[in-house]
């Protein structure tokens, strides 16, 4: 089995991601071809790496990561394959990258070096599916570039601890398809600073004094029915494993969501402090 | 063949529908998967219900049909699995297969049990995509559940008759991509309920007496062109057997659509009178 | 390897384009099915002629493509197959497949006609999936329609040479995801008319000067980092070989695009004069 997965922030109305499906089964008819999704905000790197990061895991050993986000070549970037954690990511060294490396170090990066073998009016999306359908096949990562040992780092990704060890302070870096906003707060940085110390997190005028194991833990089915509980605030540790504060049963398309009713947008300060 | 369908609220922006491909490709790689939608409306069983109820049929049997709306297990659910007119719906018992089960029997139902056999921090969609796999493998439902006979229906989805039996009231729900608004109201329920008589349908302050056999028979080809009719409110049974209140060739982003034009929306009140 | 692709203005919250892959499934299961477009502007003949233009190029010889825009059959139109560059088209017979055959001469066209071997309520889909899958199992076009020579053309879709060769006027046929525009201007008719000239692109009251050969050549990399150019307005040809208006990496939900930023939209005129 060969999967190939997408992701990039082209959309769905144009025919750019057929175009795309359309020239890997041209080179390599066998491929398994999954989107990730294609609704990335557009050049948005930081949204695009907590995709990737929060999906890798659910894909097996040997999978192919097509990344087309920022992925147009110039003279300040590379085009770069890379093996961790036994599957290959390829796209434009532009931090896309970031969550996955600051946890595993990679086994392998190159240079993308065949673009002088394509056509001259090839893409970045030829070149991708070239390199993809190539590693796809079984082929090495020698054969289509140069090894390098440095990635650029997308910064904004990583929550600062205090010095005096008692708070993290971390931000919005996803806003989902309910409105929640997901942080970059993770449950190791969480554990590893609070030791079990009791907890406040803080966000705009708001207060939270407890992480819950899933949203409907909210409610208390003895007390009152689960209705009673909707459009309420929350926090959990979400499956990606980071912090996440949620309304639960949120409907961004009528009563409100997360992100509108509490006022939190991509990039806005969540702390917790440890008491 | 082994088809699995999703039907979610997810959306698509999220990576949630890819890495739940990336689990089904991972425990069963000869899986073709099918997107039914994922934009149903958040926690919407109703709207769920009916999409599911439109779209079994163009499947072949053995198709097994993943429901990923309001799945969250709480102790008032439950995640059940049904076998039905020879397919099979896995989702929780909260009404979606309302729908389907108004029409014809299960064949079996089964509350799923394996849930302490999972990962502790397993989500609905990794209980879903273990029991899809089992099934489309050829498993037994008695395997990965419990029998049971009952499960919990929508009631909103039924139309009614009136006691002396001259007429019919349903109501909008489903409003589709065009703006057209469907409703509860069978064909077979008509046919039942009017013998063969006249009829009027009314909703708001708008009366249509005739129900067409498609869009374009509201065009008399021989007096106008078929532009003249344009933008016409018309009645027909959609593919799916359910009375629609349509506009002739809308369009919501520029002229308008049923719902927008017409005034109606999600639960409004359609009654046809039989004469 | 049979590719079956599928453009439609369904949309993707309906069960529609899931049921069609269904249906194409349950008649031919080894079918690799593709989705091009599902957000296609409402009965839009010329987006939808602009999208299959663009994207045919990237399949194998032998695909077939399923065209489901202003589909349904009535008195003034017909369902027809046509095969064209070794790739197979089957739609309405409205015009979607005029910037092909403006392009190359069709192999055959036929007018389907095996309306009366398949149910009485049978829909156009249910049409065209007949048809493709017996295309894409081998078949023959005279075995599923009868042959003509004509088919209806779109004119918009068509830039204008003006008399004395000096000037090209063109008009926007598609504004994509980024809110780039796309006119009907080629780069072989640029080329043929302006034979190497200088050459001013007015629109509104904008002008440029030079065309770029890709996005970022808008960048002096030596001369500024390329935060410096965003926002800038810029012409290229695009993959599908037309004149592209664009902001360089704009975004239509926060900075705005070439559509919202410089106002230009579907049918607006644009025009090259050679000096």
């Amino acid at each position: 089995m060969s999967i190939i997965t997408l992701t990039t922030d082209f959309g769905c109305k144009d025919h750019f991601v057929g175009a795309l499906k359309g020239k890997i089964y041209s080179e390599f008819s066998d491929a398994k071809i999954v989107d990730i999704s294609h609704e990335i905000d557009l050049f948005n790197v930081s949204e695009t790496s907590y995709v990737i990061g929060a999906s890798y895991g659910s894909f097996p050993k040997g999978t192919v990561h097509i990344i087309g986000v920022d992925s147009e070549l110039h003279q300040e970037t590379q085009h770069i394959a890379m093996e961790w954690n036994d599957q290959y990511f390829i796209c434009a060294d532009n931090g896309v990258l970031s969550m996955l490396t600051q946890k595993i170090i990679p086994q392998k990066i190159v240079a993308i070096n065949i673009h002088d073998r394509l056509a001259i009016n090839a893409t970045a999306m030829d070149v991708f599916v070239t390199v993809a359908c190539h590693i796809a096949r079984g082929g090495l990562l020698n054969v289509i570039g140069r090894e390098i040992t440095q990635l650029r780092e997308v910064t904004e990704l990583q929550a600062v601890v205090n010095q005096d060890g008692n708070s993290i302070k971390g931000n919005v870096i996803y806003v989902d398809h309910c409105g929640n906003v997901v942080t970059n707060i993770s449950r190791q940085l969480f554990t590893e600073i609070g030791k079990g110390r009791k907890y406040e997190i803080g966000f705009r005028n708001y207060k939270l004094k407890t992480i819950l194991p899933n949203y409907s833990a909210i409610v208390n089915f003895d007390q009152n029915p689960m209705k009673f509980y909707e459009g309420r605030e929350l926090a959990i540790f979400n499956e990606a494993g980071f912090l996440e504060i949620a309304i639960y049963r949120s409907n961004p398309k009528s009563s409100g969501s997360a992100s509108s009713l509490l006022g939190m947008n991509y990039r806005d300060l969540v702390t917790i402090s440890f008491i």
